[in-house]
């Protein structure tokens, strides 16, 4: 190659999820030890056929192959708006409109739209370790400085406020958050994420607070009641996506809720990287925010399922693994294997167990004890044999 | 709103197209003198059937609502290399192979990823005037410096290669040409397209080539020979999109033919931004270079027809709107109002002639003697209307 790439994004590490899959490109599995992919979070279920079905009629109309607002289509900004205020106990009078709402292709766009709208190179953000990877290489090839909190496993993962108040200077632009976590599946406290806009508030900085597993809660409480704080919009930006809720990851379809002037800023970035979110994903988003809501809390409860399965599963005396956090989508597992690189081991479970997870050094420095596991890819009755091939990792001292 | 946005993006133009269009909002329109929508590019027609219905039939397939590879689907990579060795006239022995292909959602973002992977803030890429508007915005987001060439309407609309090459500086990264052009219709010959390859080898710059629209050129013969140079992956970029030509717009589907070298940077920034393009979008662009090699040479036809229809319309001697540059998909048109700005032009336009067109001014400084007319939306018969119009527009002598 002759040409030079950016050397901001030379620097970028290689996509994760495309490198783990390339460890098992080209393998076959036996019947009695097949694959288990827990490397990449994508619902193991179908969405339902009502929802394809809606989508099949709906490419009989000319309007579905068109370009929607940049925006996207009005219904669905009113619908995601009143599902939250649903989901978030906003009663009668919401906080949260339809102008709020920039329907986006995919939560990685909104991410990278988000921070882009209020960060520029030579500027700094916050991302708590262990970070999600993506939106750490974002960060480093637009030149914003990514500023790393420590991971508490003591602590539910949960970083530590008074180390992030600590670590905003002023070319600091945002704190990003995600709860439910990826990759810890740490359910954050309603109480922790006020105090963290407060702390936001008071800094001057925005709170980017990434959602994108808020279906799969452990309870049905609120997420938080962030929406309900006064002018919330002053410093919260919300990011969502419709990717995992209704089994859509394919089509690309993600929301940002921020303050209407924010929102009309990020229009402009908008138009230039996508013109507008996908149209057939925004209104299969549309069916489902208004028709699906059966089959989404049977989804719900299925996850719920898989979480305490996986947990009583890892109970096995001889396991060696250890579930350090776990909600909605992720568990976060410390391996056995002390001083060994979280990548080797990932590898060799890949090569020897069939078990396709991520090493905990795909999430930033100071990982390699532990390994990211999408547990909700799999049925609640596959966990005992994820702990089964986890505990004969365990035991085979050959390296 | 207490946030602050990114000074770059702050300073950034609102999206053209949204604000035209905010121009007619909630207007409605009278039988006799309808709207006549020429201000974004929009194929007029619907997709075939045919095509509409592989997609219904995709929507059957549980792998449709996945995430596809981040540089998209291989059976799309490689049609899409085999269109290229065809269309280009590659013959045995093809220079564009699968893995130059990354299939990104849509052209627009293939822009951005492809000046991404090579400027970063503080670089300069070269854009000429009249640019297209996106790709001047994402410039100024990200901190890139666009220098500007000047608009030759007397060399119908070719920037002067020796002001491109005085333009070049150690922070140069690449210079970016549009042909068929955007705004200005302008078919870049094949010899001065191989004069800018050389002289951006010799710069050592890239070029990157947005080929969008190639397939309603007005004529049958490649558009260039830039694939048959030797080496052309160390400094050519290709950028092209599937909205057009298979009126897929709604779908966010086009791509990157580059250096393999160059693909595997910019699959870290696709990563990041989208993760992958739709799938539906990508299915139903392999069906397109499979199967609707009939029914796209009919549309070439079409647009053929309608840009003679509409230069034919545009010889009635009351029009005083001239045709500076015309073809493929658009016309750049000079208004008859001297000394009035190209945006009070084109909203009297629409306020009085029911015509929706884009401003000379949206696309660079220096534009205000024109309009931007995408004709090719409009049905050839359509274009005395059009002209008729503007003539009527052109006799109003009340501002």
């Amino acid at each position: 190659m002759t040409l030079r790439a950016n050397p901001w994004l030379a620097g970028v590490a290689v996509p994760p999820i495309a490198e783990a899959q390339g460890w098992i490109e080209g393998r076959s599995f036996p019947a009695e030890k097949p694959l288990i992919d827990v490397c990449q979070a994508v619902p193991g279920y179908a969405p339902p056929s009502a929802l394809t079905q809606h989508m099949a009629a709906a490419l009989q109309h000319p309007a579905t192959h068109r370009y929607t607002d940049i925006t996207g289509l009005p219904d669905l900004r009113q619908a995601l708006a009143a599902d939250i205020g649903r989901s978030y106990g906003l009663g009668d009078q919401p906080s949260v409109a339809a102008e709020n709402v920039m329907i986006t292709a995919g939560c990685n766009q909104a991410y990278c739209l988000a921070t882009a709208a209020l960060a520029r190179a030579g500027d700094e953000i916050i991302l708590p370790l262990p970070y999600y990877f993506n939106y750490q290489m974002w960060l480093e090839m637009i030149g914003v400085t990514a500023r790393h909190i420590g991971f508490r496993p003591e602590a539910g993962g949960l970083p530590d406020l008074m180390e992030i108040e600590a670590a905003i200077n002023a070319k600091t632009r945002a704190l990003v958050l995600i709860s439910p976590n990826n990759p810890t599946g740490s359910v954050y406290p309603p109480e922790y994420l006020l105090a963290a806009l407060e702390l936001c508030k008071r800094a001057g900085i925005a709170l980017i607070l990434d959602e994108t597993y808020r279906d799969f809660m452990p309870h049905d409480e609120p997420p938080h009641a962030l929406f309900r704080t006064h002018c919330w919009e002053g410093h919260l930006i919300h990011l969502y996506s419709f990717s995992k809720v209704f089994c859509l990851t394919g089509y690309r379809v993600g929301a940002i809720v921020a303050d209407p002037k924010l929102i009309e800023e990020i229009g402009k970035a908008m138009d230039c990287v996508a013109i507008c979110a996908p149209r057939i994903g925004q209104i299969a988003a549309i069916h489902g925010l208004k028709a699906l809501d059966d089959w989404l809390h049977g989804n719900t409860g299925l996850m719920r399922d898989r979480l305490a399965a996986l947990q009583k599963a890892f109970t096995r005396n001889d396991l060696g693994y250890e579930v350090v956090s776990a909600g909605a989508y992720f568990a976060y597992v410390k391996h056995p294997h002390r001083d060994r690189k979280a990548a080797d081991v990932a590898r060799r479970l890949a090569d020897r167990q069939n078990v396709l997870a991520l090493p905990g050094s795909m999430f930033g420095p100071g990982q390699d004890d532990y390994l990211r596991v999408a547990f909700a890819n799999v049925e609640a009755d596959k966990m005992p044999e994820i702990a089964a091939r986890l505990a004969a990792d365990a035991a085979d001292l050959s390296w």
